[in-house]
C-alpha cells in the first residue's frame, strides 16, 4: 500500500500527476490520498500529523510525504525506515518525530535519480518513482546516512498548538492525549475547556476537547465548529493543565 | 463495488482512512467516492440525495454512508437492503427515504464490533469493516429489526427545498422531477422560474428549472450560477405550481 | 489508463458518477483524477493546459475531458487521436490546441449512443462508455471527420494569459517556455519579473515566472502565493519581452 501526505491540496493536478506515476511503476498497488491540505509549507504541522495518522497503517506501507518549499535547493531526498514503515520525502524536518519516536529507525540518502528531475516537482519524478520500487520489494541506491539532517531537531516532543483546523471546524493539535493526565484542562484563546470522550456526551452548541481517532487532542464543539465559536486559527496556542 | 456517501470532507484525512481499511478487508473491490460534502451534520438532505445517487448504480452495490453527528451516542448502527443494494450507517433518520420508498426493505442492527472502537469514528472502525464484509459476500453479526428507528418519519416524501448547492451554482432540491406537473413553475426567494429541458435551451445567463441527471429538480442559469444570480443557500424553500 | 480533465470539481458527485460508470465498463483500468478544476466553463483555458498535462502521459491513454457548458445542445461529442493518445469529449474548442499541435491527428464524431442519454450529464452517459471502450482496444461507431469543427480556430498558438491560479497561489499561462527566450522578462499587472529556476532560487517572498513540470510559464513567490503579492486572477494578461 502506497500512502500520500502533502500540501498538493485537491484542487489541481499535482496529485493526479502523483498518481500518475504509480500506477504505471507499480501497477494494481492499492495507493490512498491520506492527506493533500498539509497546511502549505508548513513543514512542522506536517511533521506532528504524520506519526499519528501513519500508526493506523501496517507494517510495510510506503508512505510519500511532501511538504517541500525548498524543492529544488540542495535538501537531501530521503528514505526513513521507522515503525516497520517506509517515508519517502525530503530531509527537511517532516519526519524528525517519526524519527525521534522510533530509536531503531535508519534512515537512507536517495542517491537514485530518474532519467528526467523538474527543479519544482519531485513529488512525481524522483519521490513516487521511489516509493513503488519500495513497495515492489526494490531497494533503490541509497546510502545509510546513520541520521537525518538537523531540520526540527529543537521541536519539542508535543507541540501544544493548533496544527489545522479540519472542514468541520474542530481544531487538531499536535500533543498526543496519552501525554496528559485524563481529567486535564485545556486553555485556548482565554477559554478553558473540559475534557470529553466524544461529541454526543456534551449539549449540542458546547466545546469540549477530546483525544481524537488518531490519538491527538482536538478540540470540537457538538454539532458546531470550533474554529468559529473560539475564532481558532491553524497555529494558535493551546495550554494543558 | 462500495460507494462512498458522506459529510467528511475531502480536505482532511477521514476519507483516506476509510480508504485504508476497506483496500485491506477488500483488497481489489472497486471503490468509489460518490459524495463527501453532503452539508455538514445534514441527515435529512443526506437522506433525500441518497435514493437519488443510488440508483444509477447496480444491484449488489455497498453504500457506506456518514452524516452522523451522534456518533458515539446510543443511535444503533444499521445495515439496510433495499432496491437489491445495502446501505451502511448510522439509523438516524439517513436511510428513511431509501426505506420508505422500498417497502420490502429489510434493515439489521448491527452487532458485528471490531477489536478497536474509536467514539468519534465509526465510519472508519465499523461501517467500513462491515461494508467491506458484505462486498466479499460475508454477513457479520446483526439482528433482524423489521425496521428502522423513527428519525425522519415525519419528513415528507418530497422535500421542497434546496438540499445543496453545487460548484457551478446549480441548487438541487429535494423533489423528484417525477412527481410534478411538466409545465410545473418553480418559485424560488419570489422568482418565478420555467421549466427547460437543459442549460443550452435557454440564452446565456437565464435562470430555469429542471430535471437534473439523477431525476431531481434543480435550478441552474446557463452558463452561470443560479445560487448567486437568485441568492440561493441550502435550505431554502422552493414552491412548485 | 483512462485520465479525466473535467471542470466538475470535487465537492459534488459528478466525478463519482464518472468513475462509477468506467469501473463498470472497463474493471481493473487505472483511472486517474488529473484535474476537475478546470475553471468551471472556461473551454479556452482548458484547451491549453491538456496538451501540457498529456505529454506526461504514456501512448495508449485515454483521456476524458469535458468542459461542456453547450451539453444538449448540438455540439458534436468527438474521439481524437493526436500524439498517439486517445481524447474524448464535446467538440467545442477543447482539442483545438492539441489538434493543431499533432498535424497527423484523426477526429471522429462518435456515433455511438447509450440507451440513456441524459441531456445534462454526457460526461457519465456518453464520454465515460465510450472512453472505456478505447481502454478495451474496442471502436465506438464513430465518423471520420478529417477535421474538427472551427471552435477556437481563431486563438494564438501560445495564450499570453493566466489561465488558472493553483492553491498555492502560483499563476499558470497558457505559453509554453520553450517558445520564448530563456531571459525573456515578463510583465503582470504592471509589475516585471525575472526568470529563476526553481522557488529556492530567489529569497522568501520574492516573485519570479519559471517553467514550470509540465512546461508552462508560471508566475510563483517563494513560500507565498503570488497571485495574493501581485493580486493576479485568472483571465490576466501576461507580456513577455
Amino acid at each position: 500500500m502506497i500512502v500520500l501526505f502533502t500540501d498538493y491540496g485537491l484542487t489541481d493536478s499535482y496529485v493526479g500527476q502523483l498518481h500518475a506515476v504509480i500506477a504505471r511503476a507499480a501497477p494494481g498497488e492499492a495507493v490512498i490520498d491520506l492527506l493533500h491540505h498539509v497546511p502549505n509549507h508548513d513543514i512542522r504541522a506536517g511533521a506532528y500529523l504524520l506519526p499519528a495518522y501513519a500508526a493506523e497503517f501496517p507494517e510495510e506501507t510506503v508512505f510519500i510525504c511532501v511538504v517541500d518549499p525548498g524543492v529544488g535547493s540542495s535538501r537531501a531526498p530521503v528514505m526513513l525506515r521507522a515503525f516497520g514503515q517506509w517515508f519517502v520525502g525530503p530531509d527537511n524536518g517532516l519526519f524528525q518525530l517519526l524519527a525521534r519516536r522510533d530509536v531503531d529507525h535508519q534512515a537512507y540518502i536517495i542517491d537514485w535519480r530518474p532519467e528526467r528531475l523538474s527543479h519544482s516537482f519531485h513529488g512525481r519524478d524522483l519521490f513516487a518513482p521511489v516509493a513503488a520500487m519500495l513497495a515492489r520489494g526494490e531497494f533503490p541506491q541509497a546510502s545509510d546516512t546513520g541520521l537525518l539532517g538537523s531540520a526540527g531537531s529543537e521541536w519539542p516532543d508535543e507541540l501544544a498548538q493548533v496544527l489545522m483546523v479540519d472542514h468541520f471546524g474542530n481544531a487538531i493539535t499536535g500533543v498526543r492525549a496519552q501525554t496528559v493526565s485524563p481529567d486535564a484542562r485545556l486553555t485556548v484563546n482565554q477559554t478553558v475547556l473540559p475534557r470529553a470522550r466524544t461529541f454526543s456526551d456534551v449539549p449540542i452548541g458546547e466545546a469540549f476537547w477530546y483525544e481524537n481517532a488518531n490519538g491527538l487532542i482536538e478540540i470540537a464543539v457538538n454539532q458546531g465548529s470550533a474554529a468559529e465559536k473560539l475564532a481558532i486559527r491553524a497555529g494558535d496556542p493551546v495550554e494543558l493543565s
